[in-house]
């Protein structure tokens, strides 16, 4: 291809001085594309079983846009599909519409969240955005929070401010404890932050999937006793296997007995918290002193939109804060970057904005019900002779065969999300207390009750 | 506002089975917004000077898409604005006009990179594109790497893996070196992974800003003799402050005598190795045994573009994998939320694939070309008798009155700022050396040689 015609159809950057038509075009293209895929994912498998897509190295002289049309197409039509109403295997929802808009803002502004003087107003968005959730979530007034590209980069904002206000910064006796079924991210932390495998202190769970505070209680004695500094328990709200939800009042008043920071892990389930008639187990979240929450869950806010919310904006200013001495800094609004881990960031923020004011708070309700409601439509049809069931009160549902033994589980569950597949079902195949299992996320607002009773239908089958 | 008006133009989530309609159109009118912005751009000024935008909390009803767009003008036109010619204050470039098209695509898929499982596609994207730079790079055939939201978590993706594969993990006297010029984040890993400060350890720059090899060697093995276990030795591919090269090919004979890990922090400069006729200092890049590349930065592709390019890419695996018990994993592919810090990710890479090939090596070779001779026109036109200025062989250019002390700097600069801003220039204000500067960085592909000459003939007369 020469120069002129890579040049033809599209400037490298938006001139600054327009008309930018060319980049028009290119967007109205582009949308149409994604918006004929949107309306025939319906039609599509979950996943891509055909896929067209491959990668080429780029050329000397580059392609031109319309080519490249053609390659975005391959790509689209080979990637997971979560608008399909099937898609029910993991806690990855459709987007929101005004949530893509947000991504085409934040992408065109390309400010950085860094520093007020490269996002004047956005840093304040980010600010008001998190203090708006702390009133939801029932914290104080000098409570605060930060954005991060994922629940695992705000779980470990949490844990390293935790240990930082502790003071056993490099204490090679520093510890904290989860549960036996917190998410698995939480050993990437402990390797992060350089503490010995022994020092994650782990928690039976009950039947239900719960931490045991009366095993929490003689945990942390034990360890106390032989020279540990536990600096954070962290409850889970919403467990990847069954969205089971840690008793955190119990859980609090052990941490307070034993000045022990508590952090909640609310990436699945905090968002659950805005309904109204609140659910069991939700209350007294706000005594915690932080949590993640991740709105890139069930509300469909796109990738990445996680929060961390803090009892107090000063526990992560005071651990993550360097200076940033190239930087001209008001005293008065602490620079986003020394918030948290990261330091450049996109203004993911404009998203989950976009996508709170869009639907509103009965919006928001409206989602998170409709999703427990299909968790129960699911559970209600499920043979209960024939499934061991674990749920719990959120929209994740797992379940086995009561006869089957691990190996038995692994090549039943093998063959059934194969059948399932084959009826543009795709759940999980988790593994879980030495068994396969199939697990069943009902955060995908496209799924009908009629999906839902044909799904059953054949489970009950297989 | 009802409810009825609430859904009458746009629904919450795309319909899986058409037509669409409202989305596309949302989508013109928003991209219609965003071109027009851009079009104005160079009448505007690089610091919105009127904050239109106010937070407002979200309602019980929500908000229809209408009138969300006229906060989004709001919004955007009270933005810092990369567009304008004279934004030439920190590294952020205006965005490629093909990776806003990447971030419209990626926040539609609303894949996550986690696993092959959730972004079959695009996860074998990520690799090979990965595998592209590194063989751009000069790697070998083991090489590999992954993409982080931002260069800090790259180079703490980095030093986790080195302090990880040297077996120092959990060892209260792990140590890595940086020199003083090297970016403050630096400190920011160290309290990550729970280093003492005085593990931090700092080796004086030369003239130019680089790190003394000779310094180096002697502070190595000063340190060893007490006992610190030195993980990792990170050279600086462009200072903040100048865009100053740790000559690299010294401190890797250095770090080969100790068996220490050569993490190169290229955030700023390893993307010039793109250029055919090798900037001076970029060669033996390849010889590191890890290196952060930032192609948010001159490139332009939209925040977050960065990638850790591994010598080999095992050390990333064994030292973040977890296993993910809740996804099917297929053997001979590595599921890419393992190989690094973050667990979910977007499909940020669409944006670094979509630029790379739109632009061609001769492309890229441009833009990096131009931005390097935009600094020699100012260089050449700063009256060298009036300003110390401090430079080198990339796009960065800092410089002070040569009579000022501390405080007089500071004044200059403050004053100077506020000038430039008068007449539409950005320039920031780092503090270095115990003296405020002012800095300019060419990389926005806008400003003409009118600007640069118009900018050094103000410079010249303040």
């Amino acid at each position: 291809m020469n120069k002129d015609l890579n040049k033809k159809n599209l400037d490298f950057f938006p001139s600054p001085s327009g008309p930018n038509k060319e980049l028009f075009t290119a967007l109205n293209k582009t949308s149409n594309l994604l918006c004929e895929w949107f309306s025939v994912s319906e039609k599509l498998d979950p996943l891509a079983n055909n896929i067209k897509f491959k990668f080429s190295s780029p050329t000397e002289e580059g392609k031109n846009f319309e080519n490249l049309l053609k390659e975005i197409n391959d790509l689209v039509y080979s990637s997971f599909n979560p608008s399909n109403p099937g898609s029910l295997a993991h806690l990855d929802p459709p987007p929101l519409t005004v949530s893509i808009i947000g991504d085409l803002v934040a992408g065109s502004l390309n400010n950085n969240l860094l520093a007020k003087e490269l996002s004047p107003s956005i840093s304040i968005l980010e600010k008001e955005m998190c203090e708006w959730f702390a009133l939801k979530l029932g914290f104080g007034n000098k409570a605060g929070g930060i954005a991060a590209s994922g629940g695992t980069l705000n779980n470990l904002n949490a844990l390293v401010s935790a240990r930082n206000i502790s003071g056993f910064q490099s204490d090679p006796d520093a510890a904290f404890v989860v549960s036996r079924d917190a998410h698995v991210s939480f050993k990437k932390c402990a390797r992060i932050m350089g503490l010995k495998r022994e020092n994650i202190i782990i928690i039976d769970t009950d039947d239900c999937g719960r931490m045991d505070p009366l095993k929490l209680e003689n945990q942390i004695k034990k360890h106390l006793k032989i020279g540990k500094r536990i600096f954070a328990v962290v409850a889970t709200l919403g467990t990847t296997m069954r969205g089971a939800i840690d008793p955190i009042s119990e859980i609090k008043k052990i941490c307070n007995m034993n000045n022990i920071w508590l952090h909640i892990d609310g990436s699945i389930g905090a968002i659950f918290s805005m309904i109204k008639k609140q659910i069991k187990g939700i209350g007294d979240i706000h005594n915690a002193n932080s949590i993640t929450i991740n709105p890139q869950k069930v509300l469909g806010i796109t990738k990445t939109s996680s929060l961390l919310i803090v009892k107090n904006i000063k526990s992560l200013q005071e651990t993550f804060q360097t200076g940033l001495p190239y930087l001209d800094s008001n005293d008065e609004f602490i620079n986003r970057g020394e918030l948290g881990i990261q330091g450049s960031r996109p203004a993911e923020i404009i998203k989950l904005w976009l996508g709170i004011k869009f639907l509103g708070e009965s919006g928001i309700e409206k989602i998170l019900n409709e999703s427990i409601a299909r968790r129960k439509l699911l559970e209600q049809n499920l043979n209960s002779q024939k499934f061991d069931i674990y749920s719990g009160p959120l929209h994740i549902i797992s379940f086995i065969p009561k006869t089957l033994n691990k190996i038995e589980s692994e090549s039943w569950t093998h063959n059934a999300k194969k059948v399932l597949l084959q009826n543009k079902f795709m759940l999980s195949r988790p593994f879980y207390q030495n068994k396969f299992f199939l697990r069943s996320v009902l955060g995908n607002p496209n799924t009908q009750d009629s999906h839902i009773l044909s799904l059953s239908k054949l489970l009950n089958e297989i």
